[in-house]
């Protein structure tokens, strides 16, 4: 053994092996998801582990590059991991993909990266994330296919109580806009907003020169969660036409929730803020039972495939499926059992015959461990078959 | 447009985006390895993209460190991306499966990094592999098993004119023994006999103390070639210990091959080397038809595993996933067609009605994509559809 074997076996913070139990309910569930999104006209792509920096912080800004896994290549261009696929999928859309008919629909399983400080169940540097885009479309009709998707797959997947919140940034930006405040100070409002940070928020306020009314108002903003009726009293809260444009499309978008059948597991959220930079409309976010964060998160982002050649809208979400397998298990939901499994055992000298018995049975489509060497006659008596093993059959 | 837009738009020398087609013919191929490989008993697993550069050099030497995608952590250890996934198993089968019952019977489909000067197809910088390990098994059975195992797999992907040559480490490690040879000697002829640099492998001898004959046989090597007689005639050329025990052992798994039906597919070839210093014992290669290099790779490794724990007897391998889709689309194979696509598509007004027929298309197991906005009578009847759709539903 080798004296250096504890630090040999560590692996970097945030990072896991997936061991055959939990590779087999991840690939259960990806295949499970895969089906339904090809279903609704989705298609795959896979892009590169690694990318451009430059290309990955062309619309997020730099303020997730904190967090990214950075290097440099031979040319000493700074390449990183990529923090999500979203970006990437623009980058593509905007270039090898610009000339296909419009929408595009293309969904994603991948791997991605961020390094976070506190690392926790369901929060790790390297995660797993299934996704979709659609690109091309600027409708809440798109919006809304986004959004029952997203329930439908959660929901397909064996996932109970889902809760979705869905927002709008723009109403935030509207009501910002008609303060009159500073960038930075609705900057620090919007990233308290983000970070629930209701106390820092009140301090915020309370320093700015806002009237005690608007004061009120945007201490309001987070509590403002309710059915479609809360968008029809928002609408009397603000003048505003970005506001009030964002309401209209968020009543829209919840009516075309209720045509498929979604609504119920459906909440507005005006205070509702995601961590990218890029969301431009509808945001939302999915809970479920057991987990203290989204287990799927996504929205509208119109501006951002323009970075990287003709703009045209966009809409995605993506889940995490770490997180989805968390729940699951936390729920108590049952995986499908484990199919027959035989091991093959034999006697020395019966190989021949052995590997032909494995190979019959394999063909009936059972699971075949065929044993590596052959027993003695007692050793095979005596042979205790391994743990997941529901059959042994004994050759010679 | 952007005015960085033909910058932003690159992605890494040696990466690719693999567009949905692509995606898709990769997807029908891993999906039809998972099963075989777990039908043989395999069990999938899944490790980290990046690992402790100490950790994935343990086994291999520095040899390949060059070509590792290497950074720095926060805690400034050195990081690198996976160049291979032996590795990072036999780690896992040292710590954290070390009390699993043996043999531990584990496949992964995974992308792995090294850095090319010189990409081209098949030869990228990230790259995708399907591969085995079978480890704490020893015996011949188990290289037998896996060699097998590689031919079916490649097989049932539908390739043709499959091509699998064997060797044995230990027989040009006993022949060079006898030789008298200084270490730094017997790796450069090793290194000539991996890059097939015969006329490099002539110079090197010729300066060496070797005598005519040895020098001679030393020549012989790559060339010794052919079916099963041949390792009865190489039995006749060494008294070397080490290298008679490597035929026999050879002999022995090419009996397995022939009762396992893959025999023809298989060629003696006692000059094969491959570039892991990992090996330890058999190693073999598949080519096919329409492909210059290996599609397929492996053998036993048996001191690898003890850098990590407690030390097993291990042997796999790994095939080249882009490898197998270019020869599979060289060889003209026919994957799949596209099953039956819809687009629904509406008049202005009936969203509702559409998107009701788009979920009752979508449950009878066809393909539906719903168009993100309603259409004017005229429209309706003008409509063109995409490329791919094999029919067009309008509603209202």
């Amino acid at each position: 053994m080798n004296k250096n074997e504890a630090l040999l076996t560590q692996i970097p913070a945030g990072t896991k092996d997936l061991l055959p139990e939990d590779a087999k309910h991840k690939r259960f569930l990806e295949a499970k998801w895969a089906a339904l999104l090809e279903q609704w006209g989705f298609q795959e792509i896979i892009t590169p582990t690694l990318e451009f920096f430059q290309v990955l912080t062309a619309g997020i800004g730099t303020g997730l590059a904190d967090d990214m896994y950075k290097f440099l290549d031979k040319g000493n261009r700074i390449l990183a991991l990529r923090p999500d696929m979203t970006t990437p999928i623009a980058r593509v859309a905007a270039s090898r993909m610009k000339d296909q008919p419009l929408p595009l629909r293309l969904y994603y399983l991948a791997n991605v990266f961020q390094h976070v400080a506190q690392t926790q169940a369901g929060r790790q540097c390297e995660f797993y994330q299934a996704g979709v885009e659609l690109l091309g479309a600027g409708t809440p009709m798109a919006d809304a296919e986004v959004i029952a998707l997203a329930v439908e797959a959660l929901r397909e997947s064996g996932l109970n109580r889902i809760q979705v919140s869905i927002g709008q940034v723009d109403f935030i930006n509207g009501v910002m806009e008609e303060t009159g405040l500073s960038t930075l100070e609705r900057q620090e409002i919007k990233l308290a907003l983000l970070k629930r940070d209701f106390v820092g928020l009140e301090q915020l306020l309370a320093k700015s020169q806002l009237s005690p009314e608007k004061r009120a108002f945007i201490t309001r903003i987070p509590l403002l969660q309710g059915k479609q009726e809360l968008i029809h009293e928002a609408l009397t809260m603000t003048e505003n036409y970005k506001a009030r444009q964002a309401l209209q499309n968020l009543n829209t978008i919840f009516e075309m929730l209720e045509m498929y059948g979604v609504s119920a597991f459906v909440n507005v959220d005006l205070g509702l803020i995601r961590d990218y930079d890029y969301y431009t409309g509808m945001v939302f976010e999915v809970y479920t039972s057991g987990l203290g964060f989204p287990i799927c998160g996504g929205g509208r982002y119109d501006n951002l495939v323009e970075q990287f050649g003709p703009g045209i809208p966009a809409t995605g979400f993506a889940i995490g499926v770490e997180r989805a397998l968390l729940a699951l298990k936390r729920q108590g939901y049952a995986f499908p059992s484990q199919p027959e499994r035989y091991a093959v055992i034999y006697a020395k000298g019966s190989e021949m015959r052995a590997l032909e018995k494995a190979q019959e049975l394999r063909e009936t489509g059972v699971i075949v461990e065929l044993e590596m060497e052959g027993y003695s006659t007692d050793e095979l008596q005596s042979y205790k078959a391994k743990p997941g093993i529901t059959k042994v059959v004994k050759v010679g």
